[in-house]
Parts: structure tokens; C-alpha cells; sequence
């Protein structure tokens, strides 16, 4: 089979899903500072609830993009960290972060815009 | 407020919603080749739905990422094409397509490790 994302039945029409997912987006960018616990995961990224959190990590883990270490201290202790796979991606994610954060403006106005009808 | 894709009511939030879904990463890469017709995207994108694409078009062209251009023929036709904003955009999205297509393996792989519990 040719690998394309425009065929429906391709992997990595299943790997993009993962990869722009945003939750997925906000925890690969955050852990490129280093490896994280899930308190500290889950009062950065503001909204997330518990149970989409595990779901993403869950599925950041499955898809070889990052590592759950756990320590064996009482009370344990879960990290989470970026995996080479994961660093590889690390950039691209991150590009799409900033660029959310530059082109507000822009898409603003076009919302405005487009919502008078002009 | 600080502009941070971490902040829930942040509009960045949003612009990451849109630039990561899936459907939107491949119309913008489609039409960075050029001005496509409705029925071409609709071909070429396997399993979107007409909702889903009309959905999808019309979040992009109000977000300003796409233009639709209603040519006065019989019977009309209509091209999408992208804006400036959208081609900025492009490389990145590209990129994002391209890191699917080429870990398509790695990814394989770390799901089956993960699912035999490895």
C-alpha cells in the first residue's frame, strides 16, 4: 500500500490524528523541559480533566512518544518524559504552538470579518 | 492576559484546535499545490464526509487560512485556495504530514510492545 495520510486506511492517517491532537501537542511541548509528574502536568495545561489526561498520556506511551518511569519511593512517584520519537516531533509540535500564540491577531480579524459578511 | 496555548480561555487555545485537526492538516497541504474545487478535495481525502468537509472549509475560510472564490459560469464553480495566513502555515502542517508518513514503523512497533505489555 502507498503511505499517504490521504488514504483512510493508512497508519499514519492514525498517527497524524495522535499528533495534532492538542492535549497530545501541550504535553509533548511540555516535556521537552524535561521529564514531568502528572500533578505538575495537569495544573499547567489549564481545561484538561483527569480522565483526557491519562487518555493522552496513555497514548503518547503506546505510540513509543514518551516514557513513564515509575519510582519506587512511598508514595510512588509517575514521570513522564519524551522519547527520542517524541523529541523528533518535539520540533514540528513546537512550531505549531508558537505559531498559535503569533497569529492571533490574524485570525481575529478574519473571524470578525468573516462573521459581518464582508 | 498572557498569550499561552496552556491557558484555557486563551484564543491560541482554539488556533491549536483548528491547526492540529486532522482534516484541516490535509486540505492545507492539498492546496498548497494550488486552488482545488470542492469535489477534488472531496476525492482526494478519503473518509471525510460531506458534513465534515463542508465543515472543515468553512472553519478555514473564517478563520482566514483558506479563500473561496465563487467563478459566475454555468453551472458555478467554486475554488478554494489558501490565503497568505495559510501558507505560513504550510510548512509546518507539511511537516507534521511527513513525520506520520515516515514513522509509520516506529510508531507500529512501540504499539506492539506497549500492547504485550513489554
Amino acid at each position: 500500500m502507498e503511505t499517504s495520510v490521504y488514504a483512510k486506511d493508512c497508519p499514519s492517517r492514525q498517527i497524524l490524528d495522535r499528533i495534532g491532537d492538542t492535549w497530545s501537542v501541550l504535553v509533548v511541548v511540555m516535556l521537552a523541559d524535561g521529564a514531568h509528574r502528572y500533578t505538575e502536568l495537569a495544573k499547567r495545561i489549564e481545561g484538561v480533566s483527569p480522565k483526557m489526561l491519562t487518555q493522552t498520556l496513555r497514548g503518547l506511551e503506546r505510540d513509543g512518544l514518551i516514557s513513564r518511569t515509575v519510582h519506587p519511593v512511598v508514595p510512588p512517584r509517575v514521570d513522564y518524559a519524551l522519547t527520542s520519537l517524541g523529541q523528533s516531533l518535539y520540533g514540528l509540535v513546537e512550531g505549531l504552538e508558537k505559531w498559535a500564540e503569533a497569529h492571533i491577531d490574524d485570525v481575529q480579524a478574519a473571524r470578525v470579518a468573516y462573521d459581518s459578511g464582508v
